[in-house]
């Protein structure tokens, strides 16, 4: 099992297994003798195993259905039911077991019950092993803008098994290789090299490759952290393909997976990133054949402009009026921005019409 | 004007005032550059000419009806309504203007909106000001249960006013009058000397009176604050007649106001903290006449036991099987127990019923 330690205004760490090992110890050297599970369907069925092992400890659980549509305050409501229906207290803690719908929910329901419960993630997709899980983030949907509603709450522990990544879906597979090709991409350009040069392995779900990867993205997700807990600034790195992205996720109705949405916001905002001469065309180019690789989208049809713009604007991101935007300046760095005109938002939104 | 620094996890400062200056300063200080109003229709009528000075940063105002009612979710989301509708960004500060109610559900809405916005405390009223504006504590009443959902949420700045105690509706400020009693009675035997002392100048709200307690009752919750921002040791002991009191409240469907219910709790747990000879009989009686001078209920009709000590069992304090209590062993000091029999808590409850 490795660990990397996340330090904020509460340490923690983050452990990466590749076969179960060591939960139920980490739960008695964390003193939590009362869970309450958040997971959504599809995991249930997979997980079983897992969940036996906690199974003394559980005072409830509480499945959700997969999908954005569950990030509602109706879903923390009815978790709020739960948690009273089966006398959680104060020493109980939720696990969020699933990815990062579940994640999001469930930190939400756990920072706000009580003045807070303690957390423990266990992601069970990639993108929530390499991103969402660290780092306290949490969200709500409300007013149909995305996570407007939510805290930073930082977990006691978090636990990424990446034999969990074996039984995921192709599709949320890839998806969440998104965000991998974004860490790379922004933030670490070794890991960029390792994801070019390994990629079939990576595609095929080998075990090193993968325990690889998430140990990679956790301890830059960790340093960032570190660096800016409360996302004003350097963390914001890591919105590289989400502004655009979360535009095009609700515009799609969240009907389209988180990590397609940003493999598309990528590709747009690295054409801002080309056009104002920050990375070069051959930059730009091994993107979008890495992202074409692991077969995200990179160009949709059907996108009325003006309605993707005015969702872009309303991002919850938003702190002027201007738009900010984390653009690559070279492999493995990016820079933050406020100064994008909306007519280069709308060239580079054309960029990615499929025609 | 005073100021009276809290030590949380986040630093800030308590402003004590007497006539509405600096408040313009602060928020330049502070950098604020918007404000969103959360107030309520008692306060709204009374304090126009405060309102006037923020006017020009105003963005927008959130009025909810007075009473523990307000306390719901419905009322978040109408606030999240608002601060969608007038374009609030995460610069945009929370001013919460009014009394516990108002403070409790601005600083859950300030909370939880975008991952927090700014928040500015405004209490005006006695209990406001000497207790709940101070510790970042809010509280959302749910499934029947007060403050089960919540969160630990510091504000950027707490501004006092006196003033606005003169205007405070009578029943308002002697409601009040019970929390700065049970500070006297638990924590500062000098401030209850000073309430003895003091009582009729207090009770026609002379200024320098006022600003006494106001600063005093601040500097106490400001030093447990920083002992223990997070209520999990020594700010227990503000717990005392709240045990109990919370039962009352929930009881009486929250009716009565919330200091008339805390002196009732004060009442019955001092008899608890009697019967097992922690202080003295003399001691119960001075608080007990120091409630009634300031005409607070020390005795109710109309009690179904078993359906209070249900009520009570259900508080969200509860962290195990057994109550936690905070009761007093001496003027000006309390402990911590779960020790205290079902029974005994039966008796007090006895003790309090008016035939």
């Amino acid at each position: 099992m490795r660990e990397v330690r996340v330090k904020a205004s509460r340490d923690y760490s983050v452990y990466i297994s590749s076969g179960g090992e060591g939960f139920s110890f980490l739960l008695d050297t964390n003193k939590i003798k009362k869970i309450f599970v958040v997971t959504d369907e599809k995991v249930k069925g997979a997980q079983e195993k897992f969940l036996k092992v906690i199974e003394d400890r559980c005072l409830g659980i509480s499945v959700i259905k997969p999908g954005e549509d569950s990030k509602s305050l109706e879903t923390v409501t009815s978790i709020y039911d739960k948690l009273i229906s089966c006398n959680a207290d104060r020493k109980t803690a939720v696990v969020a077991f699933g990815g990062g719908v579940v994640g999001d929910i469930a930190g939400f329901a756990a920072s706000t019950y009580m003045r807070g419960l303690p957390l423990v993630q266990v992601p069970t997709t990639l993108m929530a092993q390499c991103d969402s899980s660290i780092g306290g983030k949490n969200g709500v949907n409300f007013g149909g803008i995305k996570n407007i509603i939510g805290q930073f709450y930082q977990p006691v522990f978090v636990y990424s098994d990446v034999n969990f990544l074996k039984t995921l879906d192709r599709r949320d597979f890839l998806s969440g290789m998104a965000e991998i090709i974004k860490y790379g991409f922004v933030c670490d350009s070794n890991l960029f090299h390792f994801l070019e040069e390994n990629k079939t392995g990576i595609k095929e779900r080998e075990m090193d490759r993968l325990l690889h990867i998430v140990n990679e993205t956790s301890k830059i997700k960790a340093l960032i952290v570190e660096e800016d807990e409360l996302d004003t600034g350097m963390r914001q790195v890591l919105n590289f393909g989400h502004t655009i992205g979360h535009g095009i996720e609700a515009m799609a109705g969240f009907k389209i997976l988180h990590g397609e949405a940003v493999s598309l916001g990528m590709v747009a905002e690295s054409l801002i990133a080309l056009e104002n001469q920050l990375i070069s065309e051959r930059e730009y180019e091994r993107l979008v054949r890495l992202l074409e690789y692991f077969e995200l989208p990179i160009a949709m049809s059907g996108v009325d402009v003006e309605q993707l713009i005015h969702l872009i604007s309303h991002d919850k991101k938003k702190t002027s009026n201007n738009l900010k935007f984390a653009l690559p300046d070279k492999l493995g760095h990016a820079i933050i921005t406020s100064e994008i005109k909306q007519n280069m938002i709308r060239e580079s939104i054309d960029g990615i019409i499929r025609r």
